[in-house]
């Protein structure tokens, strides 16, 4: 899809804040694209549609994982998930965008998996970093994310399990998955 | 069984370290089911037999894993985790203890579960605190045990996750269970 369409259909869907956040995602997941070799234009375009469904009232969020029968442990475990797997769903049903890639790529972009595609990881990593973000660590994952995809995946996954931990709050297994998948490949892999 | 008995098995089985070691969890297992009103006596007997594989060649236990059908994810990750399944197996088999509440517990002592029952708890935390133990929150950890059982294991797992995500260590995903379990719950429930 056109960029420029693409970016005025979420702009309707989404806050002003979130949309600048939107195309900070969108630029630095097509600059991974290009450092390691993944599909730029599906780099754009799962970017760009990646928060599609941040702003959905819960109960509609909450309806959709239960119709359509995503992970039933994610309604246990915190709602700020939710809006991947349902973005993936609504941006599939509603923008028409039928690329499988690109919409496992909005679909585990929060919350990680195993079996993580560099695709996946681009997007993962690139709304992690964009350079609209601003928490502890995130200059060392920006500065990893162009030495090495991997290690600068491990850091950032890392580190949201330690900031889960230490504010008390649950962790998402497939969170968990993802983290001890790319340490069982060893960080240099992929 | 009788304490003098279950202590000689179990000398033969392991080093003289890990025998002081154990001989430390069954004092703090039986002040903690005492505080909480577990029965004393299966305290007793799963905190002695709870390390009785520790010393079991790897092979033998890789073995134990596979043909009991124990979670074969256990293989993957650290073989530190295995004693304690194969020594639920072993203790049933070779000593001839029979008590489901017992053998759960010794199974569950290193990894943690969901629904872990008041002496699958007590036998993990007395392993944690134990007085022979010494590394960094030990201390915290004991004061929380007589204060608040479930805020010492919270505690305790959060501790060992962030000491695992530290060393670049994969995280057995029962562990994870564990944590979410207890904070799910609420610090001070059961």
């Amino acid at each position: 899809m056109d960029r420029t369409k693409a970016l005025s259909i979420v702009k309707e869907q989404i806050t002003e804040k979130r949309y600048i956040h939107t195309i900070g995602v969108m630029e630095t997941a097509i600059q991974l694209a290009k450092e390691y070799g993944a599909d730029q234009k599906k780099a754009e375009t799962s970017a760009i549609f990646h928060d599609y469904a941040k702003f959905r009232p819960l109960d509609e969020m909450k309806r959709i994982i239960v119709e359509q029968k995503f992970d039933a442990r994610l309604l246990q475990f915190n709602p700020e998930l939710w809006h991947a797997p349902v973005g993936a769903y609504l941006v599939e049903k509603e923008v028409g965008i039928k690329d499988a890639e690109i919409l496992n790529a909005i679909h585990y972009h929060t919350s990680g998996r195993i079996g993580m595609t560099l695709l996946d990881k681009i997007i993962y990593l690139a709304d992690y970093i964009e350079p609209g973000r601003n928490f502890p660590g995130v200059e060392e994952a920006r500065e990893l994310a162009h030495v090495n995809l991997n290690k600068a995946l491990i850091y950032s996954v890392r580190n949201t399990i330690q900031y889960l931990l230490n504010r008390n709050q649950t962790v998402y297994p497939d969170t968990v998955d993802f983290y001890n998948d790319l340490v069982m490949k060893g960080e240099d892999v992929g």
